[in-house]
C-alpha cells in the first residue's frame, strides 16, 4: 500500500481524498495557497505545505511547486482530484519521472484520451458507437456538403482546436451549409488561430449519461453503473443521479459493456468515466474523463463501493476485490451547492460563512470544505458542497433531498440551494423526463417559483 | 398514512423522528420546554408549542400538557421517542383514549412487558430461555437456600421493587446466603418500602446482545439482526455494534427466532427490542424494550431499513414491505457522544457549544441536536450525539470511526469523545473480545492513555 500521498487539490475533494487515505492508514500531505491557510483540508491532513499565492496558476496549477513539495515531504503517491492538474498529461509525466505514483491512469492514456479526435478514432476502431461525422478534418464546403448528406441533417460544424462553443455552428439544411461553414471557420481562425473544421451529426436535446468504471493493473475492469447528468447550467452539471430514470436493464448492460470495452481499448487503469450522449435508445461515446468525477458519490451510494479507496488500492497494485459489474437496487441523487446568484446568470459569490448547518440523517451525505466561520474564496470554483442522498426508490430519494435542502443553512453567502430545491418540485424532473435542455427551458419559471424578494 | 404527528421528546431523537415524518409527507409538531426554545427540533418541525418549564417533570413528562397540545393542534399520532414517556403505559392509555395513534405497541403490551417478573413468566410459558431463578417472590432464607442449590452458585438476590442496584446482592456460596438475603431485604425495605425478594442465577461478565424486531398489525414479525451493546459505563451503553463480533450465523438465527417468538407471545406491534444476556453460546431473555432504541441507527446502517419510517407506516396500518429476517453483510458501529467528564466519574457537563464541526464522508452519520452556537442544558440527558459508521468489515468500521472522531469538534463543553477514541485502540475491543465488564476493567488504563493535562 502507498505510504504517504500528496493531494494536489483543495476544497471538498481534497477533504474527500484525505478521509479515504486515513481509513487505509496512508499518511496525507495537503497543499494550499496563501488564501487557503485556514481551509478544512489543511486542518485534516497529517502534514500541509503552502505552494504559492491565491491565483491557481501560482499554486494549485504550479507543477514545479507541487512536485518540490512531494519530493521534500517524501510522498510516494500524488492524487490530483478533479479539475486543476488532474487531466494534464504533462503533470502526470513529471510525476512518473520522479518515480512517484500518479493516482490515475498513465500519462500516455491521459494524452490519448485528452485529444478528442484521437479518442474518437480509437473508439471507432474498437466498434464503440460514436456520433456519426467526418473522419478527421473537413477541408472545404463541398466535402462538408457530401458528409452532411451522408449522415443527414441537422449537423454540427465544430472547430478542431475549439471549445466553449466558439467556431461551432448548428446547420439544419443544405441551403445554409456554405454560409455557416465559412463563418465557423472564420471564427475558429480568429479565436484559436486554427481553421481545422470537422462535422458531427447534431443530437438535439440528448441526455448526458456516463458509466463509472474501475480498472486494476491486472486487467480486471468493472462497471459500477451509470449516472444521468443531464441537468446542467452553462454546460456544468447541477444534479446527477443513478440509475438514469429513463433507461432499462438491457440498455444499461449494453452501455456498461461498451464502457468496459472503451477502457480496455486504451489499456485503462484506475477509476474513469465514459461519457455518452443518449438519444432515446441510441447512445454515442463523446469522451472519457480520465480522473475521479465530482459526482462519484452518487455511484458510491448505490454500489456501496468506495471509489477513492479503490483508486488508492489500484495505485498500490492491489487487484479489484469485486470482479463483476455492480447491480443497482437503490436510487441516489446528488445536487451541487454553488455559491452563486442564479438570478444574475449564476454569477459566483464569495465571502465569510457566518453560520453553517449541515443536513443530517439516514443515507444523507454532505461533502463540503466549509465550517461555521470559514470563507469562500473568489479565486476558485464556486462549488462549495455536494448534497447526496439515497433511498429505495427515486421518489423516496427526491423527498429525502427536499428535506435535506430544508436543513441546509449557509449564512452570509448566496447559494443555488433554493433553485435546486425548486427543481425537485418540477413535474418533468419528477417524471424523470428531462434532457440537457432542461435548465435552459425551465430556468425562468423555476426562478419565478422561488418567490423571493431579490431586489431589482 | 398518519397526517400530523406530535413528537413527545427533545434532542437528537426528536430531530430524527421529524426527518422521517418529512420524508413521508407527515406534518410535525415539536414540543419544547422554555429551556429548549432555540433547539434544533423546534426549528425543523412544521409547528411547535411550549409545554412547560425546564424541569422534565413540568414539560417532557407532563402528560396533561402534551395531550392538550396534541388535541389543540389536531394531531392524529404521537411519537414518544425513547426515555421520558416512551414506556409509560398510562401515557399510552391516555393517548389511546383520545383516539390518537400512539406510535408504538398498545398500552396493554407496554404494561405487561414493563413488569419484569410478569414478562419473564410470559417468556418462560413460551419456552424462551430466561435466566434460571425463583418463580416469583422468595419469602424466606430457607426457600432462598433451596433455590440457590437447585440453580447453582453464584446467585443474585434482587428486590422486586428495585432498581439502580439497591436491594441487590451477589452470593457466591451457601455460607453467605443468610446474611446477604437479610441485608438485601433490609435495604429493599428502606429504599422501596417493599421487601419482596427474588433470586436469579448470576451470569458473570456476560455480553449484552439485543435483537431488533419489527411487527406490523397484520401479524408479520421480522428480525433485523442483533446489536452488541456490552460496552457500558454505569449501566449505560457507550458503544453498540452490529453484527455482534462473537456469535456465529447459527446462534444469530437462533436468537432471532426466539426474539420473533417473544414478540409474538405478547402480540407485539411496531418496533421493539428483545434484550438477552449472552454467556458464551448460552443466552437468556432479560427484558423487552417496547420502544425505539437509542442505538437503532446501527441496525439501519447494516439492514438498509429506516426503522422510524417503518414505525410510522406500521402505525398507519401499512403492512411490512420486508417479509423475511434481514441478512447482515456489512458492519456498523455507533459511539455515543456525551457531554461529560470521564475523569470525574462521568459527571455531566453543560454550556454553550461555541463551535461545532460534524464528521462527514461516505457511510458516516452523526445524529445530533447541536449546531454551532447552540446550548447543552444541565436539565436533560448528557448524550449530545451519536456517531455511526458502516464499512464492509469490522476493522474497516473501526478505522472509519477513528477518523470520524478525529473530525469531531465540540468547542466549549467537555465530551467523552477522546475516551471513545481510546477504546477504538484497545486490543480487547479490536479483537471483539469484550463483555459488560470492559469499562470497569479498563477505564483507568484508557484514561491514562489519553495523556491529557486535566488539572487536579
Amino acid at each position: 500500500m502507498l505510504k504517504k500521498v500528496l493531494i494536489a487539490n483543495r476544497g471538498e475533494i481534497a477533504v474527500r481524498i484525505i478521509r479515504a487515505c486515513k481509513e487505509l492508514n496512508i499518511k496525507t500531505v495537503a497543499v494550499f495557497s496563501t488564501e487557503d491557510r485556514d481551509a478544512l483540508h489543511v486542518k485534516l491532513a497529517d502534514e500541509s505545505i503552502c505552494i504559492g499565492s491565491a491565483k491557481s496558476s501560482e499554486s494549485y496549477l504550479n507543477i514545479n511547486n507541487i512536485l518540490t513539495a512531494a519530493v521534500n515531504l517524501k510522498c510516494d503517491g500524488i492524487h490530483p482530484g478533479y479539475g486543476f492538474l488532474s487531466e494534464n498529461y504533462k503533470f502526470a509525466e513529471e510525476v512518473e519521472k520522479l518515480n512517484i505514483k500518479f493516482i490515475g491512469p498513465s500519462s500516455k492514456v491521459i494524452k490519448t484520451m485528452g485529444d478528442k479526435i484521437k479518442a474518437k478514432e480509437l473508439m471507432e476502431k474498437n466498434n464503440i458507437p460514436i456520433v456519426p461525422g467526418s473522419k478527421g478534418v473537413v477541408s472545404n464546403v463541398n466535402e462538408a456538403k457530401k458528409i452532411a448528406q451522408s449522415i443527414g441533417f441537422p449537423i454540427l460544424i465544430k472547430a478542431s482546436g475549439g471549445g466553449g462553443g466558439r467556431g461551432m455552428r448548428r446547420v439544419y439544411n443544405i441551403k445554409n451549409i456554405e454560409y455557416e461553414f465559412k463563418e465557423a471557420r472564420k471564427e475558429a481562425i480568429s479565436a484559436f488561430n486554427n481553421g481545422d473544421m470537422y462535422i458531427e451529426k447534431l443530437i438535439e436535446n440528448p441526455k448526458h449519461v456516463e458509466i463509472q468504471i474501475l480498472a486494476d493493473s491486472f486487467g480486471n475492469i468493472i462497471s459500477l453503473g451509470e449516472r444521468d447528468c443531464s441537468i446542467q447550467r452553462k454546460n456544468q452539471k447541477m444534479i446527477e443521479e443513478s440509475p438514469c430514470p429513463s433507461i432499462d436493464e438491457s440498455l444499461r448492460e449494453k452501455m456498461s459493456k461498451y464502457a468496459v470495452l472503451a477502457a480496455k481499448a486504451c489499456n485503462y487503469e484506475n477509476a474513469g468515466t465514459i461519457e455518452f450522449v443518449l438519444d432515446k435508445d441510441k447512445f454515442y461515446f463523446i469522451e472519457m474523463n480520465t480522473r475521479l468525477q465530482v459526482e462519484h458519490p452518487v455511484t458510491e451510494m448505490v454500489s456501496g463501493v468506495d471509489i477513492v479507496k479503490e483508486q488508492l488500492k489500484i495505485a498500490s497494485k492491489i487487484p479489484l476485490s469485486i470482479k463483476d459489474n455492480i447491480k443497482i437496487n437503490t436510487h441516489s441523487i446528488e445536487c451541487r451547492i454553488n455559491a452563486e446568484n442564479p438570478f444574475k446568470n449564476f454569477m459566483p459569490e464569495a465571502g465569510k460563512v457566518d453560520f453553517l448547518n449541515i443536513p443530517g440523517g439516514k443515507d444523507i451525505r454532505f461533502d463540503t470544505y466549509l465550517y461555521s466561520g470559514s470563507s469562500i474564496s473568489p479565486y476558485y470554483d464556486s462549488m462549495i458542497g455536494k448534497l447526496i442522498v439515497c433511498d429505495k426508490t427515486r421518489v423516496g430519494a427526491i423527498k429525502k433531498l427536499r428535506s435535506a435542502i430544508e436543513e441546509l443553512v449557509v449564512d452570509g453567502v448566496m447559494t443555488n440551494s433554493l433553485l435546486q430545491y425548486s427543481i425537485l418540485f418540477n413535474e418533468e424532473f419528477i417524471k424523470g423526463n428531462y434532457n440537457t435542455s432542461f435548465i435552459e427551458k425551465n430556468l425562468d419559471a423555476l426562478l419565478l417559483s422561488l418567490d423571493l424578494d431579490v431586489g431589482d
